[in-house]
C-alpha cells in the first residue's frame, strides 16, 4: 500500500513537471525559435571549425581532444559537488584535478615522450631524457598517485567522511570513462586520422539519420528510457550510416593526409606508401550499368563493420546517458555548448564508438603493418650490443 | 545553531553506541575470550594454509589469489545490494558477475595464454589456438563488456534507475580494486614466488610490530581515522619491518625455488641460473666483531626500499578502509574469516602494496633480465621469413 501511494505520488509530479514544461513552450514561443537558431548556429560552429581542425593536422586534433577532455570533467566534477559541502573543505576540489592531470600524464606521457624521441632524434640528450622517461613512466605516474592517494586520507574530515568517499569514487570513475575513450581516441589519431575521422563522422551521421527517419517514418517505439527514438528511425538510420560509411571510406581513403600515420609530432605535409587497404582495385559493371567501372579500396569491407557498430551498439552509450541523467534527475550534463547541453551530451555515443574503432584497428588492421623497422628500433633500445651479436648470430641459424 | 544541535545530536549518540560497546564487553567476558581464541586459531590455520601453498608452487599461489579476489568481490557485492530492490530485479546480481568475468579474462585470458603457448610448445594445434586468443584478446574481452553494458541497460526498470546505476558504478569500482591488485600480484609470482612473498611478508610484520610497538610505547596518536594507533607504533614499526625487509630478502634469495622465474604452468622442481641479485658478495668485518664476515645479497639493497614502502605508505591503505567503513557505518567488510572480520580487511595494505611491488620490479628490476631469448621469440612470432631476412640484413649493417 505504502509503496504504491508513493509510486502514485512520484508519477503525479512528474506529469506536473512536464506540464509546466510544456507551458512554457507554449507561452515563450519566441524563446524557442530563439534556442532553435542559438543550436543551429553553434553547430555550424563546431563543424567549421571541426573542419578547420582536421586541415590543421594530427597535433591540433589531440589538442581539440584534450580540451574536451577538460571541459567534460569540468562538468561532471561540478554534477556531484556540493558547494555547501565544500566550503568545509578547501582544496578538495584541486585534488580532483590532481587526479585529472595523474591521469593525464599516465595516458599521454609515454606516448608524448615516444613521438618527441623520433622528432628529435638528432639531439642525443633530449632523446636520452625522454627515453629515460618512457623507462620510468610508470613508476612517475605511481608516485603521483599515491601523493594524491595520502592526500586524500590527510584531509578527510570527521563529518565529511560519507561525503569525501562518494567523491573519491566519481572523480575515479570519471577519469576512467573520459580518459579510456580518449586515449584510444588519440591513438587511433596517429595511425592515420582516417581511423579517427571515419568512426566519429559515423555517429554523427547515425544521429542525424535517426532523426529523420524518426520524424518521417517513426511509429513503434524502440526503448522506454528514450521516449522519442524508434524502430523505423533506428533501422532506417543503421541503413543510412552502413552505406555511408562504405562511401565515406571510399572518399577518405585516397587522401594521404587523411590514411598516412604520423609516427612524431611535425605537423608539415604527410607522403607516404598508403599500403594495400588504400589500393583502389577496378572492377567492371554490367553494360546496362550507368557507369562502366568502379573503385573499390580493401578499406571499405572494415567501414562496412564501423557502420554496423556505430549504429546498432554506439546508441547505447547514447541511453546510458540518458538513463543516467534520469536516474540523477538532471537534464544536461552541463552548458559548455549553446543551445545543445554540456559536451558530455555529445559525447555520449562517441567514447562507445572510439573505444571500438582502437580495438578494431589493432585486430585487425594493426597486425599488416608491423614493420621492420619498428622492430629494430626495439633491438636497438633494449638490448646491449653484446646481445645484439648474439641476436644477429642466432637469428643467422634460425634463417639458414 | 541548527548545525550545532545536529552535531552535538550525532556525538551524543556515537557515546551511547561505544558505552554499550563497553558494556557488552565486560558483562560477556567470557564471549571476549572465545573471540580471541577463534581469531588466534582462524590466524594459525591461516599462516599454515599459505606456507602449504607456498610450498606447491607458483600454479596454486595463484589458485589462492584468485579464491581471494572471489571473496573480495562477494563481500563487496553484497555490501551495497539491498535485498529489497534486488527482488525487483530479477538477475541482476548475475550482471554483476559477469562484469567479474569479462575482468577476469581481461586480467588473465592474455597471461594464462601465453603461459599455455610456452608450456604445450611440443601441440602445434594448441600452440596455434592459444597465439590466436592472445591477437584477439582485446576484442574478445571488448565484445564480452559490451555484452553486459547492452545488458544492464536493457534490464533498467523505470523506478530503479538510481539504484541501478550506483550499482553499476560501485560494480566498477570494485572491480578496478580488486582486479588491479591481483593482476599485479599474478605477474610478480611467474617472475619468482619471492617478489610476491617479501612484500606480503613485511605488510604482515608491519602490522604485527605496529601493534606490538604501540602496545609498549604507545603514546601519541597518529592519525584521526585510526584513533588507537600511536607514532610511537608508526616509527617503531617502520624501523623493525626495514630491518626485517633486508634480512628476510637475505634468507630467501638463497632459495631457487623462491627466486627463480616460472615460465609456463609446470609444477615441478624449479633450477636457474639465480643472476647477479641473488649471488652473495662476501665482505670482511673488524675483529672485535663477533662474526669474521658477512654474506651480503644485493636484493637485500632493493629489500630496503621495500621496507620503507610497506611501513610508511602501504598504512594508508588501512586508513583509507577504516575510513571507508567509518563513512559507511559498517564494522566489517565481511564475516569470511572467522574471528577476522571479512577477507577484505585483511587485504587492505596488501593492494597498495602489490602494486607498488609490481611497478618498482618492473622498472627497476626487469631490465636487468631483458633476455636474447625473449627477442628472438617476439621476431619469430610477428615477422614474416621475408621480414626476418630483412632484419637480419639490418642488423649486421648496424653491427659492422
Amino acid at each position: 500500500m505504502l509503496r504504491d501511494r508513493h509510486r502514485t505520488r512520484r508519477r503525479s509530479s512528474d506529469e506536473t513537471r512536464e506540464e509546466t514544461n510544456g507551458e512554457h513552450l507554449l507561452v515563450d514561443d519566441a524563446n524557442k525559435y530563439k534556442k532553435f537558431r542559438t543550436r543551429t548556429l553553434s553547430t555550424v560552429w563546431m563543424i567549421g571549425g571541426f573542419i578547420f581542425i582536421l586541415y590543421l593536422g594530427h597535433l591540433f586534433i589531440w589538442g581539440m581532444i584534450v580540451v574536451i577532455q577538460i571541459l567534460m570533467a569540468k562538468e561532471l566534477f561540478a554534477l556531484a559537488a556540493r558547494a555547501q559541502r565544500e566550503k568545509q573543505l578547501p582544496g578538495f576540489r584541486l585534488l580532483n584535478w590532481h587526479f585529472f592531470f595523474t591521469a593525464m600524464v599516465y595516458v599521454y606521457g609515454r606516448f608524448l615522450s615516444k613521438q618527441l624521441v623520433n622528432s628529435i632524434s638528432s639531439d642525443r640528450i633530449l632523446t636520452q631524457l625522454f627515453s629515460g622517461y618512457i623507462k620510468y613512466h610508470m613508476l612517475i605516474c605511481y608516485s603521483m598517485y599515491i601523493i594524491g592517494f595520502v592526500w586524500f586520507i590527510l584531509t578527510l574530515r570527521k563529518r565529511s567522511y560519507h561525503y569525501q568517499f562518494g567523491q573519491f569514487a566519481w572523480t575515479h570513475m570519471i577519469l576512467f570513462v573520459v580518459f579510456t575513450q580518449s586515449a584510444f581516441t588519440v591513438a587511433n589519431i596517429f595511425e592515420g586520422i582516417i581511423w579517427f575521422l571515419l568512426p566519429a563522422s559515423l555517429i554523427v551521421i547515425n544521429d542525424i539519420a535517426a532523426y529523420i527517419c524518426g520524424f518521417f517514418f517513426g511509429r513503434t517505439p524502440l526503448i522506454k528510457l528514450s521516449p522519442k527514438k524508434t524502430w523505423e528511425g533506428f533501422i532506417g538510420a543503421s541503413i543510412v550510416t552502413v552505406v555511408s560509411a562504405s562511401l565515406l571510406a571510399n572518399l577518405m581513403g585516397r587522401s594521404l593526409w587523411l590514411t598516412c600515420p604520423r609516427k612524431d609530432l611535425s605537423i608539415g605535409p604527410l607522403y607516404c606508401d598508403p599500403g594495400p587497404l588504400f589500393k583502389p582495385k577496378t572492377y567492371e559493371l554490367p553494360s546496362w550499368f550507368p557507369f562502366r567501372e568502379v573503385n573499390i579500396l580493401p578499406v571499405q569491407s572494415h567501414a562496412l563493420v564501423y557502420g554496423l557498430f556505430a549504429s546498432v551498439i554506439a546508441p547505447f552509450g547514447g541511453f546510458f546517458a540518458s538513463g543516467f541523467k534520469r536516474a540523477f534527475r538532471i537534464k544536461d550534463f552541463g552548458d559548455s555548448i549553446p543551445g545543445h547541453g554540456g559536451i558530455t551530451d555529445r559525447m555520449d555515443c562517441q567514447m562507445v564508438m572510439a573505444v571500438f574503432s582502437y580495438i578494431y584497428y589493432q585486430s585487425f588492421i594493426a597486425p599488416l603493418n608491423v614493420t621492420v623497422d619498428e622492430m629494430m628500433d626495439q633491438i636497438l633500445r633494449t638490448l646491449s650490443v653484446e646481445q645484439q651479436m648474439e641476436l644477429y648470430r642466432e637469428l643467422g641459424k634460425v634463417l639458414l
